[in-house]
Order: structure tokens, then sequence, then C-alpha cells
């Protein structure tokens, strides 16, 4: 059984904040949470859910006395909120993030930290595509994986405090390098995003075929972009700002093996798309494997069917 | 209500054609269901499960008798099975097929019927990433879109009772001509498949990063696309090679778009990819507002989680 954490404090109250002040409360992971946000309607929701011991916008006040310190706001703004906690931060207290992006937050973070306080930068791979407070659950976390990246000479008991808190969390947790972590995701989450995002765009803009059309026969493909879609636009922006080298690298790669699938489809060359797509079944079959995903049709959809027009 | 279909008789028994003959069972529209496959593993679990009355793979067999004869096979076969079935069609009798293209479809059917054998191209906008007459349902239908694409001249009593019977099974009904169908079902379907098929590749390739890596850190994001990638790579195959300039316009408007995208990224224009990435939002609300898709967060996904590991 992990040691509970005393006094928690998480900095940002959206879909992962709320879920990890809840996931600290239903599992008993936490004396006292304490949440901060600087937006005072998500305070009220913070307040009105009973989310947490204290809810206030004030950050110095938040953070003292705190033994684990979990900032959950979007990339770009973690080096700012880790220059205004960090002189508040008591003597041991460990600081940890859940940003989707760590070796630029690892630049950002570390020089606002004195050398008492730990920096363990996490990374939990979960998420839905919706935002705030009242979006988050307990069991988000539950099967997921939550990656850490401590930078070289990180406090090992540190490490261990936070891997202790995000299993109890349900999560399974790996550790790797800041750096290797931003490839691995620029590939599985960024550049997914990226192009999801941009389908939706170029289908928006087309003469051809009205709006109507592309949401009426969205089933066909196109919805399930839509979805990714929908994240929240200023972590996104933040994440590609941050990763910008792996994410153009994984893009460009992208780019080169969608040329050669249109060159197939221009010559007609059926056996190379014919291999493709049999390839890339397999790794559907691996993640169904590893319970990453639910094997059921269509996520479920499709026998029930979705609310009628 | 629909007049019912006396005879009907569905040409291949994949995951539609099954869905076609469940459904046709399930909501009394045909008095007889005949289905017809060339593979005897098919028609094996076709007479095990009890999907129809007569399973055969002789097609002239099949088809006589038929009042309607419904070609489930993939795109690029259609024409080849109309060309043998056409003259054992009996006066009147009408023909229709489900592929996810139309003007070639009609292009490849029309010379191979007499004038008194109509033809009435459908496209039902359901699926699933699975294939089979295992994989289908009788409720596969509802809610969704079922498209039809008569060309000029086609007997509008004919198309009246293809119509009747895709309300049967629960679809909405849309006509449109066969090369604006080509043209919407590119964006909304065709090219999300290709991209979505090219980075499932593209992410195996990989060197810097495993394919277990892949597979364990797909839920932010990449496993929706793996979904889709997973789909009948035969079907597919034919889909790319047979609507291929509409597919090929399509992927070049995507391409513009992305370029732009990478670009804002190289140089840190948060400012446009933020206005992209709202703009997206509001397309997903429609899709949602119109009953294609449930609200419901991750597709449901996160509360339960998938079975864990």
């Amino acid at each position: 059984m992990a040691e509970r954490i005393g006094r928690l404090a998480v900095v940002g109250l959206g879909l992962i904040g709320s879920s990890i002040a809840r996931g600290a409360r239903t599992y008993g992971l936490a004396g006292t949470v304490v949440a901060i946000d600087r937006d005072a309607g998500v305070l009220e929701r913070v307040r009105a859910l009973g989310l947490a011991d204290l809810a206030t916008d004030d950050l110095a006040l938040g953070v003292g006395g705190a033994d684990l310190v979990i900032l959950c706001v979007p990339v770009g703004a973690i080096g700012a909120v880790a220059a205004e906690l960090g002189p508040h931060l008591k003597p041991g207290a460990i600081l940890s993030d859940v940003g989707s992006v760590k070796a630029a937050v690892v630049g950002a973070v570390a020089p606002h930290l004195a050398p008492a306080n730990p920096f363990v930068p996490a990374h939990p791979v979960a998420g839905t595509e919706y935002s705030g407070p009242d979006s988050g659950f307990a069991t988000l976390f539950a099967n997921r994986w939550c990656i850490l990246t401590p930078p070289e000479g990180t406090d090992a008991a540190a490490v261990e405090r936070v891997q202790a808190f995000w299993q109890g969390l349900g999560a399974i947790v790996e550790t790797m390098s800041p750096e290797h972590h931003d490839l691995v995701l620029a590939i599985t989450s960024h550049v997914p995003h990226l192009i999801a995002y941009n389908i939706v765009g170029t289908a928006a803009d087309l003469e051809a075929v009205t709006e109507s059309e592309v949401i009426k026969f969205s089933a066909g493909g196109f919805r399930d972009f839509t979805r990714i879609a929908a994240s929240d636009p200023t972590m996104w922006r933040d994440i590609f700002l941050t990763n910008r080298e792996a994410v153009l690298e994984m893009l460009g790669r992208f780019n080169e093996d969608l040329s050669a699938l249109a060159r197939a489809i221009r010559w007609g060359d059926g056996d190379a798309l014919h291999a493709l797509f049999t390839r890339t079944r397999a790794i559907r079959r691996g993640i169904v494997a590893m319970g990453q995903e639910t094997a059921e049709a269509d996520f479920g959809r499709g026998r029930d069917g979705p609310r009628p027009p």
C-alpha cells in the first residue's frame, strides 16, 4: 500500500485536474485536496461538485503546505505557473504535472525550483474530447498508461511517491526520457490530432459538398475524426508549439507515405493498397489484445445506434 | 406500409449482406430470402446462423425468380457479377447494390441488364470494422442514411420499392446523382480511411518508436485511427481504384491545408492553430445534434474502460 499524500494541491481543474481530484478522494490517496484555478467560474463548479477541501485562485496560498502539487494547466502555461508558485513550496514538496509534452516542460519548470523541491514530470495517456471540471471522473485513468519522465538525477523517493499516486488512481506507470516520450507521443497522439483537425477543416471549406452533407454522411468514417478534432484548442495549440521538432519529423514521414499511397491510387496499383490495408489490421488487433481498446464493433455504437435525429 | 418483396436475393454475405438478410427477416420485408456466395465457408456460416431460406453458390439459380437482387460484393467485382447474373433475372426484377462508389458501379452494371430490369444503385452509410457473415446484425442500418443514386430515366416505381425496402430496415433515404455521391463520400469516408490506413502504416515503420510502444500509448488518439484502418482490405482497395478522381481531388485539398498547418507549427503561429481547432469543434456538435453520433465522452469508453490487460 502506497504512503498516503498528506496535502495534495491540483492546479487547473479541467478534465484531467478534476479527475485527479475526484480519484484522490474516491481512492483515499490524499488527506486534504486543494483545488487551485484562476477562473472564478471553474472554482464555483469545483465547490458545487465538492471536489476539494479548499478551492482558491491564490496560487501561493493553495500550494503552501502541500506535499504534492500537480500542474494540470496547458503546456504553454506551465513555466509561468511554476515561476509563480516555486517560492511558496515547502521544502521537500514534490512538483509534478500532466502535460502531453515533456522535454519543453522540463526546460520550463526546472529553473524555478529550489533543490529541495524535486520535479517529477508525468503524462497520463487518457482523456476524452470534453473539457472543464464537470467532465472529469475518478476512473478516467483506470488501466491507462501514465508515463513518468524524471530528468537524470531526480530524487528516487520522489519518483516513487508520484508513481504510487498514479498507481492508486488505477494507472499503469512506465518511465522513459522526456525526449523519447515526445517522439512516442508525436506519432501516437499529436500527429493523429493534427490530421484529424486538418481534415475536419478541409471538409468545412469545400464548395461542392455542403457542411450539412458532411454532417449527415459522417458515419462513413469522418465522425471518428471529428471527435478527436473537438479536443481543447488551447491545450492542443500548446502541444504543437512545444513539441514542434518531433511533430514535424513524424508529419514528414506521414506525408511521404501518403504521397506513395496517392501515387498507387493514381496508377491503379491495387496490390500496394491491399498490402498496406492488410498490414494495418494487425496493429489494431494488438491494441485490442493489450486492453487499450474495446473489441466491440464500432465502439459499440452499431447495435443501439445513436439517438434518432 | 411498404409492399413486401416476394423473393429477395442477396449476393455476398459479408457484414452488409448478412445484415440485410437479417433485417429483411426481422422486419418481415421479404417472403423468401436467398443467400448467394461463392465462398463455401461463408455459405456454411449462413446456414448455421439460419440467415436465409436458401444458401447457394449458384448465381443463376439464386437470382432466378427473385424480385429484388442486392449485390453486396466489393465494388471491383460488381461488373463481373452483374454480367453473369443479368441473363437470369426475371422480367421486372430490380437489381440494386450497396457499393461505396456509385459512378463506376453504374457504368459497370448498366451494359449487362435488359431494359426490363431496372438498376437502382444504393449505398447505406453504415458499417463497422468487422467483416463476414457473423459480424452482421439487423439494426445496423437503423437511423443511418442510405443514399440512392438512380441514373436519369430509371423506372420510378423501382426506385420507390428500393427506397421502401431501406426504410423498412430503419434507414433514412436520400437521393442524389452518382457523381455527387462520389464527391461527398470521398471527403466523409474515403479520404478519412486513406489517412487512417496511412498513419497506422507510418507508425509501424518507425525505428525510434517500437510497435509495442505505439500499441501501449495508442489511447492518446491513435487507436481511433486503427479501428478505421482495420476495415476490409479488398473492399477498400476497390473503393480507391474506382473513385480515383474524387479521392485524389479531396486528398490534394487535404494536403494543401496540412502544409499550411505544418508551416504554422514551424513558425510558431499559435493563433492560426487555435483558430482552426476552435472551428472544428462546431462540426462535431452538428454531428452529435443530428443523431449521427453518441455524445458520450470517448464513445463511452472512458468510464468503464476497456478490459484490463
